[in-house]
């Protein structure tokens, strides 16, 4: 064999791999699918021990989160959790146990996916405020995080 | 040049030629932004001129399409456009002129995008009900359909 044929039998097989590994990586949403269920799983969790902290974390740390809630927008990871903390931990007002419902997880590329759902709260005085989202997240190095968070309820 | 060779150069140009069309088409954001832009700008078209039928042209024609408006989920196309009938066009409502504002339209791959923006109505009595938008697009062979809608306001 000449080694212009050696050569470039070598490009055809590394390319062949590099498209294999490319392809592996984007059909496997079992795996993905069940890492952002275990995301949402520890915000829950994170929720009803009332650590907001622990509950952000699955929310990308940064200015350009956006969280739409109602007619209002919080612009940024910080401004998002002091949503949080006047209308969950201010003035008397309660956190409640929160469960999320109908969890639809829908993987779009080997980065991106969407999350549709409903979260209902269960307070003290028995009300259950209760609503839906949509959550947009993406993968990072340390893995998925919510980009966009769409709540609203009644 | 051996006949091997041959081949084997062929195949590294068709691999490459393969790729280079993979990449441009996921390359090229503004075409398809653009694309989007425009499906908006009918249904707002749409809208004014009172024509709801158009306005849900830009809708995935589809029993899995959802629309989340406030607490309440709409299943399917025909559940949509009921639901903006009731609220619109029944027991004296008005439709109001239309406005979105604050686009932003992020495409996620090939084939999937999703948009934030805000709506703004202005009615005959001047009062303007407002709110926001998340909207997650797919393309189909006939182009850029919205798959899911989250509507909130006031």
């Amino acid at each position: 064999m000449s080694w212009g044929l050696r050569i470039c039998l070598g490009l055809v097989i590394a390319t062949f791999l590099v498209g294999s590994m490319a392809l592996a990586q984007s059909a496997s949403p079992t795996a993905d699918e069940a890492a952002i269920q275990k995301l949402l799983q520890t915000q829950v969790d994170a929720w009803n021990r009332h650590d907001l902290e622990a509950f952000m974390a699955g929310y990308w740390n940064s200015l350009e989160l956006t969280f739409f809630s109602g007619a209002n927008v919080a612009h940024g990871w910080q401004a998002a959790l002091d949503r949080y903390r006047k209308n969950y931990q201010s003035g008397g007002r309660e956190m409640g146990k929160l469960e999320f419902q109908d969890l639809q997880i829908e993987k779009w590329g080997p980065d991106s996916a969407f999350v549709r759902g409903k979260f209902l709260l269960t307070m003290s005085d028995g009300k259950h405020p209760h609503g839906l989202f949509t959550l947009v997240l993406k993968r990072f190095t340390e893995g998925w995080r919510i980009i966009h968070d769409h709540s609203s309820g009644e």
